[in-house]
């Protein structure tokens, strides 16, 4: 009888950080397409745009003009799907009501420019320049900490991700709650601390090390896998190897180095299907009143949605919005072939 | 101290079948768009297309021949996620360990086309047509519940939604295992059943109707909701109103009410937006080996991404992902189009 083969046969593998379970199909992989094909993303050209409301000096729709940055710069996001002043629901008429639970959600909503630059997205940045964004992210994170319990740093890169402007930026959604994938990761690893000992990911960062298949790059203080339970095609987790807990705890050579692989992942996107890669990248840091901080360690997800070029993408429905997530090639080749387009961009 | 307003204030709601919350943002409604436009789905005209291969008498990429079926026809998914003679992962070599930890998926894979006329989708189809597909579902449920721990039906309309073919059809995805979002709604609705003594459902239901301001359409045996904590914008939930833990478990009266309702549902998407509109449709049922058969109460869902026009679609990307499913307009607003566009249909 012949045995499992990993490359062959579905099968299913558990995410530690969440503890959900994914199908994996990779001979899925073979089937035709004659569904939807995105037209690729038109390279942009010029620095600057006149009509990007993102762009140093120009107006944004609410009136205000943007000052003339020559790093990051912040502000706050025009449309806040979060505010801080919301009265309560308790005021409302579902209160305490099982059936029709409720329940007050406050914050704020900020962007971050990355650069001045309209027409170079972080894999084309410098490595001084990604290192700015790094410190700006730590101050970001630092200062809405200290008002709010959960500080998200996130990045929709492309008009596949929901992106409403070209030029490079990221958003932080900070909320005066802990949201659900954020409240999950910290069960699960506060869980994992107390049943071994360890932090979750510094074990999984020296599993994933050791086994090497599925590494995409690592220098001392950071490790960029497709994890054994990847969920998107080329999903990456980036996860800090040292003992950080939240941005705000990196140190000098902790965000020099995160510059590095944050420019070696995304030109390795870039590079897999000689196209401006899409994605969502988020930060998962312990939230401001963790009783778990020993059980965290601060990571970033990268999930792009692409699956087999740049204009045929991976769709997450049906059987994955009503069932369970499902992937139609492994990890580990995800891995080789980010490892072979990172090694092509660096010889070039 | 002015009060909590649903319509203007952020919140949370709890999805009770799944135990998450969803963030509502109703004021982000009013945000610009400068993001992707998706181009409107072509009308299709002719009821039979020679290059389908789902149209009766074609052939298939694996060279079979379809039949000259005059309702529904069910066959062997030609490149299935799920296969039935699949080797135990226990002889792999990630057995027992808790860090990449592996489980065995075998099952099997159906597309099931809807009708012969390869022009017609469901909101279309004759209430007769969409009744055969109703015993369709229900045989294939019965059939593959003998075998199979989960029978997952479900719907994939649109190119938005990753359909491959636009020939009118569904699939069903039988797994010897529980997948995850069913194993989450059978923990919800036996904890509901143990803590109040009454099927999770029922209870949902009977509120529902009483609230009323949700509702899109019913009928003696079955509720269309657009549920209190609806992820999508136009989301709808179908309820049994009779004690039906599963497809087959529904009378002919049910089935009769069933094909009714489906077109009522699916003609207010496409009547909304002018357009065929996209979603997933999926079954949810009780498991074949459940010990909660009687919190079990049979539903479907239909998760549509349009939010504003045939065009514009939410994006389930960035905070969603990485923190909490969020939505731009309330439930009880969705439903209010949603009604409104029914009797538009209703009165032409
Ligand atoms: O099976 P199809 O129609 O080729 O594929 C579609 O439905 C599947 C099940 O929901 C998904 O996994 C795919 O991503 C989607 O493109
Ligand atoms: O805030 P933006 O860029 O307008 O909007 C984008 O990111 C948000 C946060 O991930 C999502 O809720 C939106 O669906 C997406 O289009």
């Amino acid at each position: 009888q012949p045995g499992f083969d990993r490359e062959d046969h579905p099968h299913r593998r558990r995410n530690l950080l969440t503890g959900r379970w994914v199908l994996v199909s990779p001979h899925r992989a073979k089937r035709p397409w004659q569904g939807e094909q995105a037209k690729a993303a038109p390279a942009s050209g010029a620095a600057y745009e006149a009509g990007c409301y993102l762009c140093p000096t120009n107006t944004r729709t609410n009136g205000e003009a943007n000052p003339d940055y020559p790093a990051t710069f912040v502000f706050d996001n025009d449309f806040p799907a979060l505010l801080t002043d919301t009265p309560d629901p308790a005021s409302g008429s579902s209160d305490g009501d099982p059936v029709f639970a409720i329940a007050p959600a406050r914050g704020t909503a900020r962007v971050i420019c990355y650069s001045p630059d309209h027409s170079r997205t972080l894999p084309q940045m410098s490595v001084a320049a990604v290192r700015a964004l790094v410190d700006t992210w730590a101050a970001q994170s630092a200062e809405l900490g200290e008002r709010f319990a959960n500080v998200q740093i996130f990045e929709n890169k492309g008009e596949m991700m929901g992106c409403s402007s070209p030029h490079p930026h990221g958003q932080i959604w900070a909320s005066d709650f802990v949201p659900m994938e954020v409240a999950d990761e910290e069960r699960e690893q506060a869980a994992w601390l107390s049943a071994r000992g360890r932090p979750l990911l510094d074990e999984v960062a020296e599993r994933e090390i050791a086994a090497a298949e599925r590494v995409v790059a690592m220098n001392d203080h950071w490790l960029a896998v497709v994890p054994f339970w990847a969920a998107w095609p080329f999903e990456v987790l980036l996860i800090a190897r040292t003992a950080a807990a939240r941005l705000q705890d990196l140190d000098d050579a902790a965000r020099d180095a995160l510059a590095v692989i944050l420019g070696q992942v995304t030109r390795a996107y870039d590079a897999l299907f000689s196209t401006s890669f899409p994605y969502s990248m988020g930060w998962h840091q312990a939230p401001g009143g963790s009783d778990a901080l020993a059980a965290w360690r601060l990571h970033a997800h990268f999930y792009p949605p692409l699956l087999r070029s740049a204009s045929v993408r991976k769709f997450m429905v049906g059987f994955e919005m009503f069932a369970e997530t499902q992937r139609d090639l492994t990890p580990e080749t995800a891995a080789a072939r980010l490892r072979a387009a990172l090694a092509e961009t660096e010889n070039a």
